[in-house]
């Protein structure tokens, strides 16, 4: 398994996909390729004490950097010599199995597309990150790829978050939940009431396992695998959860801090606060699949730090190790829409 | 003040409202009239040792009961002796100045709106709640009532939702945030690009203190003092934070029942525990408000005890206080949309 990483991409480059990259080597023998300025990341590497390149680790070099203030949909053609693009002309070429960046995800979205090509049959490629939930987590597909969806888009975020959360997740037969307003059929706007019934047909012929529509709240109780989602409203969704998460972190922070006795009683369950903390932390997944491109794409957060970076390296292992994308490309007939349905008959 | 209590809606009724009702008049001093069967909320008083109706407490009978089974839409007309529908005439003639109901949401939003009227000139009723944020909490409009919304029901929705942050909570100049995936004006779907420039003119005109998109991140943050969104993402947006809130709170009771240590800690930051319980607690807030009907109406949780009703009747009385639908009536040419933009010139 040789999982390539963008040097460059993301607020703590090139020092945490770097030592990331490392400790991803380190501890699960994965082989990285770091991509990007040779000169910088070598620099990374002495002032970790790493004076000669670990076996296994590799360094592609490309002189150009992705800016916040680039165009994302462009980038990656205006700067041929990115850590972006160098990076994944490597993925598609197979010189490496997978793709890491905590870079821009437009500009990440706007490459894979077209450069990596999506997987032939699907519409959209869609962000998937895996949410916390009372379940042990569930494969949010989609958070903010799409904003603007047509129902067919929605059938297939329904496949690809099914076949991630059993290939990679291991979870034989996920449910699949609509992200609803309640759970009648009738429920939603316009968007959910048509894509219910293509579900529920998806379901009733067992090509996915549809529970039927799911409220937030049942979502984050857990009571599916995957939760299906226009862009939009998948955003909602993950930012709601993320700042409730940080926000009642917070009051919990001032609870322990209040006076001596509180500040004994933190450090009483200084263990089990820990473990509080990881089950929101998004550096603990490590990244956001891109699900429906060719070969395994993993957007790690823009704030990782090195941890972060190699929990994703080795998601974009179990990603690539997987065969997710091989069994999609098999039965692409599966979630194809017929033309007369509103669906893209040539593909 | 004086409040009207469906005294046989929610989950907990007719308990929960009789004795929310009684805690009310008790604690605050405010009248209330009780609707229901007459014969059932004498019990409950007796129940509770109470052998006389004390000053300021009414009985107003009603023989029917809105059901779950009832069409919601239609229950206040098919059942006219119902503590709905009589309770909602009582407001509408005059003789009482807020009603409180923790019965079907569906229900009443119907029948307030069929029997109490909207304030003339807007366009929708929309729920109101008021969420827990960074902030001190803030005003949520829609999150449920209208899942279908042309731009110019949005439009209305900052309006009410202002109108309802400086009057009844008591925050001037209050900070309007369109609930979106990203700051851009371009974000979103068709409505969110469509609404902005309408509040965007709204807030230029000092008609309203718009602050631009809002990610639901910094929503829940504080960002802003009324979040403005459509029915469907209103309501992921609020269940979604109740949900993050409830699995949360289970994992902290998971941790805090580890052992006896932990268990210890837990009664060192007892205090704090309890005033962090109560920070997502809806029954703390009472209820969530009607906006745009003629008269205040409040809706309480469907679980609510009989101290989230006391805390809905001083809702309910802070609400009718305000003079806010006053000030609406007074201001409601400020929110209207000229035809030649979409709105509906005549109303």
């Amino acid at each position: 398994m040789k999982i390539i990483i963008d040097a460059m991409g993301g607020d703590n480059a090139p020092q945490a996909p770097v030592m990331g990259g490392i400790q991803a080597n380190r501890e699960y023998g994965t082989s990285v390729i770091l991509v990007g300025r040779g000169e910088e990341i070598l620099k990374v590497l002495q002032d970790n004490g790493i004076q000669q390149l670990p076996a296994g680790v590799e360094i592609a070099h490309a002189s150009e950097v992705v800016e916040v203030c680039d165009n994302p949909s462009t980038a990656f053609r205006e700067k041929k010599d990115s850590s972006l693009t160098v990076g994944l002309n490597l993925l598609k070429s197979g010189q490496g199995d997978a793709f890491v960046s905590a870079g821009s995800t437009g500009a990440l979205l706007a490459a894979a597309t077209l450069l990596v090509k999506r997987i032939k049959g699907v519409r959209r490629a869609a962000l998937a990150p895996v949410v916390p939930t009372g379940g042990g987590g569930a494969v949010l597909i989609d958070c903010g790829a799409n904003v603007k969806c047509p129902p067919e888009y929605l059938l297939q975020f329904a496949f690809l978050g099914s076949y991630y959360a059993e290939h990679v997740l291991g979870r034989p037969e996920p449910r699949v939940g609509l992200l609803n307003n309640g759970a009648e059929p009738s429920k939603g706007t316009d968007l959910q009431v048509e894509v219910y019934p293509l579900l529920k047909k998806a379901g009733d012929e067992g090509r996915i396992h549809f529970t039927g529509n799911v409220e937030a709240r049942e979502a984050v109780e857990g009571a599916v695998d995957v939760i299906v989602a226009d862009g939009y409203s998948g955003n909602i969704f993950l930012k709601t959860m993320e700042g409730t998460a940080l926000f009642l972190a917070r009051e919990l922070k001032k609870m322990f801090k209040k006076n001596l006795l509180t500040k004994l009683a933190a450090l009483m369950v200084s263990g089990g606060l820990k473990n509080f903390k990881k089950l929101m932390d998004s550096g603990e997944v490590g990244g956001t699949a891109l699900l429906g491109i060719s070969r395994p794409v993993i957007k790690a957060h823009g704030s990782s730090d090195a941890y972060a970076i190699k929990n994703a390296v080795r998601q974009a292992s179990d990603f690539a190790r997987s065969g997710m994308i091989e069994s999609i490309t098999e039965n692409i007939g599966q979630m194809r829409l017929p033309a007369s349905a509103g669906g893209k008959e040539e593909f």
